[in-house]
């Protein structure tokens, strides 16, 4: 298993079928197959051997498919960037794992002097906006214009393909390595559950360097689908490349569909193309689903829940429990079943299954889970025991197997599909001169799930403004991890022990609407 | 990925689901577990370690399900007999993989003294029927009343699943060994084509020991269905089964199609519960399909193709090529294009893929292909080379990926679904004193795909009828191995380099009915 098998199989199967579209440009399989193969042929030409990273830090476009088509022809493995980071997080990732090209759009140009800066390691830039390459960088089109097609690599099974970065418990960002195995049968397991149909039209509206959008891009590919991608997430986007495309398949956060269902404009759009919504990252109201079940009638909603380290999908909750009997069991509340390619246990802390209905730890074992974190053995040791991946989340389990996630045990926040460990605001707020206590929490937000709370206690006789705190945690970490409210309080509330009861904190700040700070 | 997996699930998520029904017998996943386990904790305590081959013998039966399962939980390896051989065929394959237990039911019961003669290693004989185990034997039912559920072994990836036994291209039954991630990607196959729909009510009418059978069956455990089971196939057996038990879902062989629409009760009996039908392992005719198309208009007709050594899929025909458009370009006549898993290609002799349209050998690369023959290197390496299983079937390929499969390079003849190499025939026929020279080959059948045929040249003066020459094979090699029709000419057409013609042989026999013989 490999991840340019899809390609192949399009490639003998359906050649002049289209492959992408990308703001109206479409190329069919073959333009794909002849493009992926020549700039794998430019990444050999600059010295990308077996097993080396490269990486992408772009807003979405069809070269965002190809370049992680090339990367793995090549016999490489994709870094694909988070764009919400900071120069400083991105150069860090990009050190950790040796990453020594880069690829990058427009969007991202005027970070490129300071990245130089941060990472020595990093020797070519390659420029894949529509525009012409700044003078020193290489370009995207003409890796593919100048070099010739190169043989598939054709790494496979348990060789790597990705490494994804993502804030680790500890509140530093840790390098997930994904075997081609892995996503493979992620694939497999949204085309069997019924997620993302064989020879759909798709939708990348997620950000493509997040694990939900590439398991939707290589379910699509191995099932020959047409891939419609916008740069980016905006209701008037989506709503007009469904109409245009006869979308019939998307992926999207549970914040995306509140955004679409609250857009005015929604009622003017002809989206009954519209057959499959897959959603995840993030948890959903059961308002926002039964409202978006009423808006589009026609459609099968799949929830998903997983992580990264696992590929990312653990467990599916079929269109079937969205409605008649299986919603009215409440199964619709949960976040669904084990997929057909896992296994999902409640445990206790000594890995022990906790009887049905009790809260526990959800752990997850399968070809899904990660080959360990990049140069962490300690940590891969303390996340994966005895091949359970153990996902801090805490869950309980159903007699039907539902899984309904109920806490995060590690300490951490997931806002708009991102997740933001308080440990590293609380980091950046306490590197306010003002502030003596922090304690960062997520707060349930219906457009982001959640967004980012800080508690702060200020040092005796010192003052600040939220707005003084936030703006200074902006000049040290990615925007959508900085504090969205801020509440001065006279003391934290403490255990015996000494720790912060965080959800006393939550329960006090629950209701803090999403009102501007000043 | 390890073949209880589902199981596993299924306990977890619909423990009082049916799993099985057998004449009648419903037993629920939660009764499935707990004889799974039971039955494995009887294997280990006869001795079977992880590895160990288990036979069975045995027409179909929820037992047979049970007996899968239990030796996968055991740790050990499956080895399904063939149910039509003869005791000295069935005695070289448990021989040749060293096989110690050997369950078996009441129909094979007369073969144990023979079986024991032959077979020195056989230690422990199972009694997997409905009635009182013999004195000399342990009992199927025993080993589970009296043993405690032991601890799931949890072999999985590459380790070894079962050893299918298959006639090899000399005539000679080689065991196929094939891996747990062979069989559960074959599953997934299944699910993700819509060949064998996630909790459906699938029927088995093809018999277990083949894989054509195990494959829906490790579909159906992956997606939770219900699996009826009937002993043998017959046309009112499969009449009664879907119309009591809401059957959905049936793998058939085209030779059993053909006996149902044959059937002169067809017309009496409530069979619209049926959705798919999957079918294989040997060619349709154009004729037969169009009228089980016809007899069966919401059936979604899904065909494969492949063979043991691929875990058995290698392409499948969509149900979408079966009608419409699809069926209008002529796709219907082909056995499909490459399957989410696998890829086809199709190669000269040196393995160099020729241009689209161009006959030459099927090759097949994936997930399925075997782990190799048991114990012989040698015709593992002619076989699987670089990879690629060379499947020894002459075909050709369109413009779409689809494979028309023209004509068979090894000289094998396929009859009800079964693989008949005709040198093994020749052997045998070439044993009667008074043959002098004999050639065998397939004749299209309309019932079984091919049947038998045998030209002979008699000695000078040496006289045998037909009959005796077939009465003379029945006591040398199975039944269904046997030649149906025997023609006596001068001489056998040869080349230039003295081989046998066998082309213009199958042309001048092409239109010989199935008469009697005599």
């Amino acid at each position: 298993m490999y991840l340019t098998q899809g390609l192949h199989r399009a490639l003998q199967q359906l050649p002049d079928e289209v492959a992408s579209i990308f703001l109206g440009r479409r190329r069919t399989f073959s333009e794909l197959g002849s493009r992926v193969s020549r700039l794998a042929g430019g990444l050999h030409r600059l010295g990308v051997k077996p097993g080396d990273r490269v990486g992408m830090l772009s807003l979405n476009s069809d070269r965002y498919l190809e370049y992680h088509l090339a990367v793995y022809w090549a016999g490489g493995v994709a870094v694909p960037v988070n764009t919400g980071w900071s120069a400083a997080e991105i150069a860090h990732a990009l050190n950790d794992c040796e990453t020594r090209l880069l690829m990058l759009d427009d969007r991202f140009l005027d970070l490129v002097e300071d990245l130089k800066q941060r990472s020595k390691l990093l020797k070519t830039l390659i420029y894949a906006g529509e525009g012409a390459a700044p003078s020193d960088m290489l370009s995207f089109e003409g890796l593919i214009a100048d070099n010739a097609p190169v043989p598939d690599a054709c790494r496979s099974g348990s060789d790597l393909a990705g490494v994804y970065y993502t804030a680790g418990t500890t509140g530093f960002p840790k390098g997930v390595m994904i075997s081609h195995q892995s996503l493979y049968l992620n694939a497999m397991i949204c085309l069997a559950e019924g997620a993302v149909p064989m020879r759909c039209i798709g939708l990348h509206a997620v950000p493509m360097f997040q694990l939900a959008a590439g398991g939707q891009m290589n379910a699509m590919l191995a099932g020959g689908s047409t891939q419609v991608i916008i740069p980016r997430f905006a209701p008037l986007a989506v709503f007009d490349a469904i109409a245009a495309e006869g979308v019939t398949q998307a992926s999207l956060l549970p914040s995306m569909i509140q955004m679409l269902l609250d857009h005015p404009q929604l009622e003017r759009f002809q989206l009954n193309s519209l057959k499959n919504i897959l959603y995840g990252s993030s948890p959903i109201s059961e308002a926002l689903i039964e409202r978006a079940a009423r808006t589009f009638p026609s459609v099968g909603f799949t929830q998903w829940y997983g992580m990264t380290e696992l590929s990312p999908i653990a467990t599916v909750l079929p269109a079937s429990y969205h409605t008649g009997k299986g919603r009215k069991d409440g199964g619709h509340r949960s976040a669904g079943r084990a997929s057909v390619c896992t296994e999902v246990r409640i445990v206790d802390a000594l890995g022990k299954e906790v009887p049905r209905g009790t809260v526990g730890e959800v752990a997850v074992r399968g070809p899904g889970v990660m080959l360990g974190y990049w140069n962490k053995p300690a940590e891969t040791a303390a996340a994966v025991r005895h091949e359970w991946m153990h996902t801090g989340d805490g869950g309980r389990m159903d007699d039907e197997g539902l899984v309904y996630i109920v806490d995060r045990i590690k300490d951490m926040i997931v806002t708009g599909g991102e997740n933001v460990y308080s440990v590293e605001v609380e980091h950046a707020v306490l590197e306010h001169p003002a502030v003596a206590k922090c304690a960062v929490i997520g707060i349930p937000d219906e457009q982001w799930g959640e967004r980012v709370h800080a508690a702060i206690v200020l040092k005796s006789g010192a003052k600040a403004t939220a707005a003084e705190v936030i703006e200074h945690c902006k000049t040290r970490i990615a925007g959508y991890k900085c504090p969205r409210n801020v509440s001065f309080l006279e003391a934290l509330p403490l255990s015996d022990a000494g720790q912060v009861l965080k959800h006393l904190l939550r329960e006090s700040f629950a209701q803090v609407r999403n009102r501007k700070v000043g």
